[in-house]
C-alpha cells in the first residue's frame, strides 16, 4: 500500500477500547473473540499509527472489581499509555451493559438506579480527569423506552437535565479541564432513544445550567440510521459551536446499528465529511467507533483497525485536491456558492422593503430560468473522490 | 356513526386550504380533481364542525395575481369566514411550487432569490396579521441540496438565521400578535432539507436574535419519515416551551411523504400523541396536514377531512379512558411513573456524594431483577385503544 | 379482561421456547433473565392457553451436550407435552448462535462448516419428525456478508440450493411427513442476508429439485424491517400455495430486529393480517415469534405472551364484524372489490382487441372522474379496529 | 476529463426519453424545464456517446394524439434514429400519468379501465416490435394501495396474471420477438405497490402461462427504497436467468424515490453492481433510468446523462483492476470464496451421513476460529474503487 497513506499520531486518529475489543456477541451469537487486554490494545494501536485511545470504566475495570483490582488495572493501562506515548483524550461511563441499567440510568423510572448511574459516572470522571481526557462522552443508550406509557418523556428530560446539571457542578467544584459530549443515537438497544439526533441534543443543551460545558458527539452511524445526512448534521453543530468530539464509522443505511470501519458504508458522506471536518479545521481527535465484524480473527481486528485510519487519510487527499482544483472553484462559482457567503439584506429591513428590485419589478421567470449548475460540480467531487482526474 | 365523535368548533379542529384543495398530483400523475375554490372549502369544512382554515399566500391568491385580483380574492374569501365563523388561526408562505425556489428561499444561493423570497413572505405577514392569525408557518423544504458541495450548510444557516431574524424584527416594528412556527423536514422535496428534525429546528431556534418569537411546527409524518417517535419529539418541544403548532396527519414508516388522513399510518402513535397533547393541556388548534388520495373524488375529501376529526376524537375518548382507569393507575405505579417524578438528588450533589446507599452499598443486583411491568401496563393501553375494556 | 379473549388450544396459539426462554441478552446488555427449563414454559404456556410449542435444536438440548444429557433433556420435554396436551407444531435448527456459523451455515465459504450444518440439521429432523412437528423452519440468518466480496452471491445460492435439494431428498428417504418452510429477512444479524423477503424466497423455492416440498414461514417484523406491506406478502404467499408456516410479532418500523409481541408496532398491519388469515381460511398454527422485553421481570414475560394471544383475538373478533357489516359490504361495492373478482378479458384475447368499447370508443375521462371511495371504506375498517361503531 | 472514460457505442448506453426529457414537476413543485423534442434527445444521446433510447407510448406520442399526429411523432423519432444510429431496445406503457390509471392498470378494479390499460398495451408493444425493440418493460406503478380494504392482493395478482397470460400469448401470436420484464418497486405513488421487489416479481413470473417469456428490469433505487441490497437482487436474478433488463441510477437510502444519476446515491453499491454485471458477462443494454435534478437547466441535463456513463466506465475500469489484483485473488482464496465454489456433498447424502469429520469429530472450535479474512479483502476493494493503489 501507498507510503502517503501511513498514520501517524500528528494525524489525531483516536481508538475506543471497546472496538478492537469488541468480542463480536451480536443478539444471535455468541463471542467469536477472546478478550483483549486494554495494554496489548494500546500496544497494537500505537504500532498502527493511532495518538489516542479512549475507555468505558467498564472497558478498563471489569464490573464489579475490588479498588484493588481496580489500581492494578489502571496501573497496568498506565503503563502502556507511558510506553507507547499514547494519550487518552476521552473516557464514558458505561450505564448500559449491567443489567440494572435495563430502563436507563440518567433517567431510568427507579430513583436508585438514577443516583447509582449518577456516582458511577463520577468515579469515572474522576479517573478520565487523572488520566487527562478533555472530553467526556454521555451515551445514554438505554434512555428510553418501547412503549407508549413505560416513560414520560417531559418528566425524563427533567431527570437528564438534573443529571447533567449535577455532573456540570461537579466537574466545575472540582476544577476539571472537562467538558461534556453527548452522543444521540434515535433506537437500539431501545425501541426509541431519548435525545435521538444531534438536533435533539444540540437543543436540549440549551435548557442545562451551565451549557458552554455541553456539547455534542455525533456517531456517523447513529445519524445515518435515522436516514439523516451526517455532514448536514456536524455542519450544524460546528455552526452552534458545538462539536467537541466525533465518532467517526460506517453504516449501510436505516438498519440496526452497524458500526463499520470508517469508509464501508456510505461512501459519498465520508468524503464530505472529510472535507467539512478538514475545511472547518476540527482539530480534535478523529475517534473510530467501530467493531470489527465478527467474522474477523485478530488479524481482521488489525486490519479494520487500519483501514479505518487509511480511508480518512485518502479522502483528506482527495478532499483537498477537490478544493484546490480551479476548475472546481469555477464550478462552485457556478453555483453562486459565492453568493450565499454574502449576507441577504445587508442593507437591512428598510433597504429590503424599499427596493423594488427585490420583488415588484423582480424578474421571477427569469431568475427561474437559471441553472444551478450543480450535476456538473458534483460530478467533479466524484471524479477526485474516485480519483479520476 | 355515533353521536359523540361528532366535531364542533370547540374541538379546535383546523384544516389548511392547501390539503382538501389537493388536486392530486404526484410525481408520476396528473391531477385528478379540479382546483376548489377557497370560499367552498370554507363552507365545507364549517358544515363538517371545523374551527379555523389556513394558507399559504398561494393558496388564496394564485401566484402572479394583479393587486386587484388579490384584494378580490381576499374579499371573496373574508365573506366565506364572516358567513360560516371559521378563523384564520394560521398562515404560511409557499416557497416552493414556482421554479424560482427550486434552490430554497431564504438560502437559495442566489441573493436575489432570497430577497424575493423574503419579500414574499412579508407581504403575506401583512394579511395574515390582518385577518387574525396567530402563528406563522415556515417550512422551508426547498431549503437543502442534493449533493456536497452544492450547498454550504454553514453559510446556509447563516443566511436561513438572517432571514429569521429580519421577520422578527419586521413582526416587532411591526407590532403584530404574531410568532413563527419553524417545521421541519428531513427529505422531499430535496435530498436533504436544513433543519430536518424537531430537535435541529428547536436547536437552531436557540441562535436566533429573538428566540422567544419563534417555536416549532413538527409534522406527524415529517418526523415519521426519519423514524422517529413522534409523541417524544412533541414532548421535547413542550418541554422546552416551544411548541408552537402542530400538523396533524397519517404516515406509514419511512417512504415518500404520505400525508394521509390523522389516524391512518402509525395508530399507537396517533392514540399516545392525542394522550400527550390533552394531558399537557394543549390549547392550539389540532391542525391536519394531510392529503386526500388521488384515488377520491370530492366525496372522498370530504370523508378524508371527517375522518381525520373522528379519529382525533375516537383517540381523545380513549386516551382519557386510559389515564382514569384505576388499574391502569396502579400499573403505572408498578412501572414507577410515580418515582420518575421525584428528583433524583433533591439532597443535592453533596448529599448524593455522601450517601454510600447510593453506590457502595448499593445492591445492584437486587435492583437489576426487579422487573419493570412495561408490558402489563402497554397492553392495558392497547385494551384502552381498541375499546377492549 | 373480558372472557371473549380467553384464547382456548382450538385457538391454535403456538410459541417458541426461545421467546418466553429468552434471557434479554442485546448487543449492548447482558442476560436479565435466568435460563427457563422448557418443561417450565410449557406447564405455563398451556396453563395461559397455548396448543403448540416449537424448537430449536439447542433452545431443547444445550449445544455440546453428550448423548444421554440429549436423550433426558427429550424425555423431560416429552413429559411436559404428554402432562399438559401440548403439541409440537414446527421445529427447526439453530445455525447462527455458535461462532462456527460467524460465516452462514448452508453457504459458508468453508466447506467442513457448510457438511456440519447440514448434519446438525438433519438431526434435529429426526426428533422433529420423531416429536410430531409438521413444518421444518429454516431462517438462514447468518447466511449473508457485510461486505461485496465475501460472497459470490450466486455461487452461495448454488449452495442454498444444494443444501435445500439434500433435505428434501433426506425426507423424502425417510418418509417423514414434514414440509420445509424458509423463513426471510432483510439484514441483522449480517449486513445483507440471503432471501431477504418473502418474495425472493418464494423464487427461490421454485428452482430447487422438490419445490412441493418448500413454502415459507414469514415474520411480521422481518418484512417490515425492510418497509413493506406484510399482509400483501402473505396474500402473495397464500396465492402462491406457498404459506407453510407463520411467526407473528410486532416491530416499529425500519430499525433493528424488535420482535415485539404481537399487536405492539403495527397496529393496523396486524388487523390486515388478521382479516386475511382468518378469511382465507388459514388452518394452521399462529405462532408468536416474539421477545418480552429485557425491562421484564418473568411476570412481564407471561403478561407478554397473553398479550400476544389476546390481541389476535381482539383483532379476529374486529376483523369478523367489518366484513360482516352490511354497510362495509356496501362500501366495498362502492370502491369496486366486486369488479376486481372479475375476470378482465373472460372474452380472451380476441375479444378484448374487437372491442371498440375498451379502447377506440372508452371515455377515457368518464372513467378517471369516478371515485374509487377508498377513504369511506378505510375510515370504517378503522372504526371497526377502534371498536367505535 | 480523461479521454478513457468516453462512451462510444460499444460500451452498449442507453436512456429513456422521459429522463433527460423530464421537466421537473415534483410533489411541491412546478415544472423547471421545457419539454424535449424526442428528436432532440436522439440527436444530443448521440453524441455524448449512447447507443439506444428507450420510451414510454406517451413519450414519444403525447396522450390522446390522433393517428395522423401519432405517425407523424413516430416518423420524426425513425428519422432521428436513423440519422444518428440510435437503436431502440426496449419500450414500455405509461399507465399512471392519466388520472384514468389513479387505481392502476392490469388491476385497477374497474375492470373497463383494466382492458383499456391492456389495450393501450398491446398498441405500444405494436410499435416497439416495429421499431425493433427486444424487452418490453412492464412497470406497474399504480398497482397497489393506501388502504387495506381497497385492494383484495389474491384477486389482483390474479388480475396481473391474467394480463401478462393475455400479451405473453399476444406476442406469440404475432411472431414477436419481444420478451417482457416487469419491474418492481416497493411504493410510491402508491403507498404500497404489488410485487414490491425484485424476488416478489421473481416469484409472480413462476406462475405466468409462459415463464420463459418473463423475466425482472430492475431498478438501482427502488430496491434500495427497501434497503435492500442491490448488487444481491441482481445475483439472484442473474442465477435465475431472468435478468432481461437492467436500470442504472442513484439513490440516497430509504426515502422518495430520487432517480439520481447512475454512480450517485450509494457508490460502493454501484461498485459491486458493476462487478457483478461485468463478471457475469451481461451483454444487455446498460440503461440508465434517473432524472436530470430539476435545479439543473439543460446544460445540466447533458452533464448529468454524460456523468451517468462516466461514471460506469470509471467502475468498470476500477472494478477490473480488483478482479486482476493478484493481492486481491490471494485475499479471496484467503477468504475461501474457492471453496464456496465446491458442491458441499458431492459425495451425496449417503456420503455425507457417513462421514464422521463432518459431524461427529468435527472439531467445531477449531473451525470457529478461523477468521474469514473479509476487512483485509473489502479494504482491497475500497482501495481499487478509490483508485489508490
Amino acid at each position: 500500500m501507498t507510503e502517503r497513506y501511513t498514520p501517524t499520531p500528528e494525524d489525531k486518529f483516536s481508538f475506543g477500547l471497546w472496538t478492537v475489543g469488541w468480542q463480536g456477541r451480536d443478539p444471535f451469537g455468541d463471542a467469536t473473540r477472546r478478550a483483549l487486554d486494554p495494554a496489548e490494545s494500546v500496544q497494537r494501536l500505537a504500532e498502527l499509527g493511532a495518538y489516542a485511545v479512549t475507555f468505558h470504566d467498564d472497558d478498563l475495570i471489569p464490573f464489579g472489581s475490588s479498588d484493588a483490582e481496580r489500581e492494578s488495572h489502571i496501573k497496568r493501562f498506565r503503563q502502556a499509555l507511558d510506553t507507547t506515548g499514547l494519550v487518552v483524550e476521552m473516557a464514558t461511563t458505561n450505564l448500559f451493559t449491567h443489567p440494572v441499567f435495563k430502563d436507563g440510568g440518567f433517567t431510568a423510572n427507579d430513583r436508585d438506579i438514577r443516583r447509582y448511574a449518577l456516582r458511577k459516572t463520577i468515579r469515572n470522571i474522576d479517573l478520565a480527569a487523572e488520566l487527562g481526557a478533555k472530553v467526556y462522552v454521555a451515551w445514554g443508550g438505554r434512555e428510553g423506552a418501547e412503549s407508549g406509557a413505560a416513560k414520560d418523556v417531559r418528566l425524563a428530560l427533567d431527570r437528564m437535565k438534573e443529571a447533567f446539571d449535577l455532573l456540570g457542578d461537579y466537574v466545575t467544584e472540582k476544577g476539571y479541564d472537562l467538558k461534556f459530549a453527548i452522543e444521540p443515537k434515535p433506537n437500539e438497544p431501545r425501541g426509541d432513544i431519548l435525545l435521538p439526533t444531534v438536533g435533539h441534543a444540540l437543543a436540549f443543551i440549551e435548557r442545562l445550567d451551565r451549557p458552554e460545558l455541553f456539547g455534542v458527539n455525533p456517531e456517523v452511524g447513529h445519524e445515518q440510521m435515522a436516514g439523516l445526512n451526517f455532514p448536514h448534521a456536524i455542519a450544524q453543530a460546528l455552526w452552534s459551536g458545538k462539536l467537541f468530539h466525533i465518532d467517526l464509522n460506517g453504516q449501510n443505511g436505516i438498519k440496526y446499528d452497524q458500526d463499520l470501519r470508517f469508509g464501508a458504508g456510505d461512501l459519498r458522506a465520508a468524503f464530505w465529511l472529510v472535507d467539512l471536518l478538514e475545511t472547518a479545521g476540527w482539530d480534535g481527535a478523529r475517534h473510530f467507533d467501530f467493531k470489527p465484524p465478527r467474522t474477523e480473527d485478530f488479524h481482521g481486528v488489525w486490519a479494520s483497525a487500519a483501514g479505518c485510519m487509511r480511508n480518512y487519510l485518502i479522502l483528506k487527499e482527495r478532499a483537498a485536491a477537490f478544493r484546490a482544483d480551479p476548475q472546481v472553484q469555477e464550478a462552485l462559482r457556478a453555483a453562486r456558492l459565492d453568493e450565499l457567503a454574502l449576507p441577504t439584506a445587508a442593507d437591512g429591513l428598510a433597504g429590503l422593503l424599499g427596493d423594488a428590485g427585490a420583488y415588484e419589478e423582480f424578474d421571477v421567470e427569469a431568475a427561474a430560468a437559471r441553472g444551478m449548475a450543480f450535476e456538473h460540480l458534483d460530478q467533479l467531487a466524484m471524479d477526485h473522490l474516485l480519483g479520476a482526474r
